[in-house]
């Protein structure tokens, strides 16, 4: 390969790593702008511990535990630490698509979203001890050995044989669904907030703090999602790369669009929030696929997601699970429809890939469920995973934080 | 062509696709910042739509609109949704400056801008379901077909003869006016906001209620318009490119500048605001010359914008118009000037240059004022483009979408 | 070289060009985040100047400055203006890595770095006319002279003949130590806020008043990193920009857990702001050496900067100096460490080559403490430097511009 093209590809790569990177700032802008004033310092410190534990567990073995070189497709340990080859910095090394070093920060940025889904999710109420030790089993563990079965090799991704099998282009299901299973479990596993449920067991809407940073967040998302499916190419191959590019923003323009018009027609009211959820639905929704879809089934995926999304939302409430920032339809839903989608639209189309969509969820489901159960399970039943009433009312950031987010302005109490 | 330079064109043009995309948020902070508090998710809600449906108008029939192939020069359509032809995604297509991928979603990202322009003019007083219809006409018909005259082959690209005519390089013109004209007709037909004007009728400020934001949202602006201007270079040509990145950012910072001490000699205070729209009125007017400038010959555009920006604030509050952001000074004004400096500035300059620029303004003015006279006054006629006076008072957050965008923070009453 | 090479090494620095550009949206947050209120239009104001009139000044001299080609080593000027040879956008400049268009522009985007650390040191009673004139001698003069030692080829890159010499690969002496130097200076010749040390002469916290802005200020700093970094590569070479990217992420994350896990054992709290200047520091310290470091490497240069950021706040406290932002310990301590560090880890470690770094660092240190002396110094005795005890009380924003940030919100009184 020449210089050029190799070049190229590398350039491509780390300014979709700077995109994943920017992509948590965005869910940090989401989560706080879509809770209480009350919890936003906490909200933040668990957002920055995630990026930077996150990275450094990553460092530490999570890099070599997802893609542990030749193993038995269900458990492997490449070793602590980085190992760069003979090859790690030469076009031989991943098909010239990006250097060694690329990928161990491209894979990096990744691993640490799957613990930003879930801190939305267990938002206001969690204990941030607690939270900092699932943290670190989570994203140190589960997400890479789930992600071994299917991007590093594993048995996932040759359920088929060998040219055949589960497919997930850029984590509907390896990265959305391993954060919203455990999201789904934490929030079962807490309860819901204090005030959520009213006395027939009702859940009433606790409006967020600060719509415009949920906004924000929501486009910087979007704009992150270029490098998530962008760089999930492992290469800047100019025709797959810019196919990634149009059906991952028409998907999420259809989910925007779709949950809007579903909203309105149920509630008569123009919903921003669902609007938002909407765009975040295609976007996940459209992430197992992204490379398999034209154009047009990128957008039947969106409208689809959209409205998932509202139905979804609306579902979580009447289960009486209490989920903030709407993480569990977001992602584990739309991560679930997304890589079913993957069977019955687009290029791989068709029963078998069908199942192998649906095995791909369930093994990874069962997998996230129980791994989550065991985590916080034991947290709750040692340290504790909730916060005091007390401190849930007055609010985690003078508590845990000693700290105001706003000290300048003048607060409602509630 | 070599595989390595066409990645490397493709992948530039991917990076200013996402960065023209991130200028939406630049302009949804730009636009909330600057009004108030009341009507800030209305703004969120009408910046996400226009996002969300001008992607979808585009693809449907504003692409083949805008580039028709063949045409008559005044009105062509290429036919609904995306037809890749077989050279789409090779070399052969666009000189192997992008992929039709890359081609459609940077166009796409550009065709929502022109109805951003106007929802910041019109801010605070129109009713959303009226605005919505007039994006759904102007985005989708109006701006593709003002675009195709120039950028799709038409009229106006050949009004001197195969070799020379009007010349727009980025859309001071074809963007920035094209939203311009809007603004002010829409302005004119709303009337300004209860409060603008005081018993002599002489304009009133109203002070926006988030200046970090529209501080924000500027700084944004001019990081995307490094892809607005570098991505309209049309493919990663290392002169062109990297010249127009220096006279976009030379003529950004000289408008700021200017109108800094512009500001400063007239009213005896440093105003922020000024400086943020002097900024974009260098950034517009640049856009049309970006690649024929020097360096120096930049300077001196962004300087006479600032200075434009100050005058035509003023001016615009004499005319007892009402447009809370400045739109229509920073991106009609200055979108003129920025077009004809063209004739007066730089390589093309001439007076032969100058008449085809001042008939490209002069026509695709009529032509967007035409156009959204009938669509705006239609609507007025017909559901009405201005909320009641109690929603206006009260605020459209809690009318229109039932949600207070600081809902934990104490607010002052106006 | 051919095309597709120069052309990905080209788009490359351009990218980092708009990241280090985006820096200043990342300086601002942070700052007007960690102050108060009322001084947030005066913050935003300086920031905006400085980007603005940096890059004039830039452009007007500083760039052949910084760059005079063949000169004595101590001081040179290429000439006023930007002068473009013959070779300018070929592949011959600058082995290819980029155009001198790029070249200037990359550089202009780091000029005025200097001047905002400066900017959050002095913020909230410093003049801001006597800023505005410190900033054109700083940036338009200190900066590019203390540059051209290194960065131009001047004396202290050959300080042991030809091959060997100070190091200092993206700034942390050249960039971050010449702001600190002036904070330093400055803030002492400022004096603290009112009501920063009580009766007894000890420092009291002053709480900022938006900390979600400066969170976002430091993740878009970190962004910005991969640029400012990255870009300092002077091309694309995958091999040492993607080491470079992976070292700048990890110092990062090591910075910010190191100074979480030294606040909490120091405070017992979780303290948000310590984590948030913990991956400053780690960025910083990390820049001088981050193409000699391994990634093992990295990490401990960020650990120790996060202590260094605990210890040097609490020590700034102790010294009765006032610095808002705590800008003098971020990028004038982790500074002075990330540049010793190059003499301690990494290829190039080794006793001379420390003193070689001890002497650039203190050479450095010397012009810039006389220059930003005589700087503010002489403006002091002139037309004064802090504002009136009437203006600092009741804010920067009213006095100096006539405008609040937030009118619609409540304020605390304080």
């Amino acid at each position: 390969m020449d210089a050029g093209l190799f070049t190229a590809n590398n350039v491509w790569m780390m300014v979709c790593t700077a995109l994943v990177f920017f992509m948590h700032t965005g869910f940090a802008f989401l989560e706080i702008g879509l809770t209480r004033e009350k919890n936003t310092i906490n909200i933040l410190f668990k957002n920055v511990f995630i990026i930077c534990v996150g990275l450094l567990l990553y460092f530490t073995g999570g890099f070599n535990l997802m893609y542990p070189g030749d193993f038995n497709g269900f458990l492997g340990f490449g070793g602590f630490g980085l190992h760069i080859g003979a090859d790690g910095l030469t076009p031989e090394y991943a098909k010239g698509g990006y250097t060694y070093w690329t990928d161990f920060l491209f894979q990096g940025m990744f691993a640490a979203t799957a613990a930003t889904i879930v801190s939305g999710a267990v938002a206001e109420r969690i204990k941030l001890s607690a939270f900092m030790i699932f943290v670190v089993f989570y994203v140190g563990l589960v997400y890479p050995i789930a992600g071994s079965w299917q991007w590093g090799g594993g048995f996932l991704s040759t359920l088929g044989g060998d040219d055949a099998g589960f497919y997930d282009f850029a984590g509907s299901t390896l990265v959305h669904s391993v954060g919203g299973w455990a999201a789904l479990i934490a929030v079962i596993l807490l309860g819901p907030r204090i005030g959520k449920l009213d006395e027939n067991g009702k859940a009433q809407a606790i409006p967020g703090h600060n719509i415009p940073m949920a906004a924000a967040g929501v486009l910087i998302l979007w704009l992150g999602w270029f490098g998530f499916n962008g760089g999930s190419v492992l290469s800047a191959d100019p025709a797959t790369t810019s196919l990634v590019l149009v059906t991952t923003s028409l998907a999420a323009a259809a989910g925007g669009v779709s949950a809007f018009f579903t909203s309105t027609l149920m509630y008569k009211n123009f919903d921003l929030t669902m609007f938002l959820n909407g765009i975040l639905g295609g976007l996940v929704g459209i992430t197992a696929g992204a490379d398999l879809m034209t154009p047009f089934e990128a957008i039947i995926i969106g409208l689809i997601a959209g409205v998932i999304i509202v139905l979804g939302i609306s579902l979580i409430d009447r289960l009486k699970l209490d989920d903030p920032v709407g993480a569990i339809t977001v992602h584990l839903i739309c991560g679930i429809w997304g890589t079913l989608a993957v069977g019955i639209l687009g290029d791989k189309a068709g029963i078998n890939q069908f199942l192998y969509q649906l095995t791909g969820v369930a093994t990874v489901g069962v997998f996230c469920c129980l791994s989550a159960f065991i985590i916080i399970f034991t947290l709750k039943k040692t340290i504790g995973i909730r916060v005091s009433k007390e401190e849930e009312i007055e609010g985690l950031d003078i508590h845990e934080h000693g700290m105001d987010a706003y000290p300048d302005f003048r607060m409602n109490q509630h």
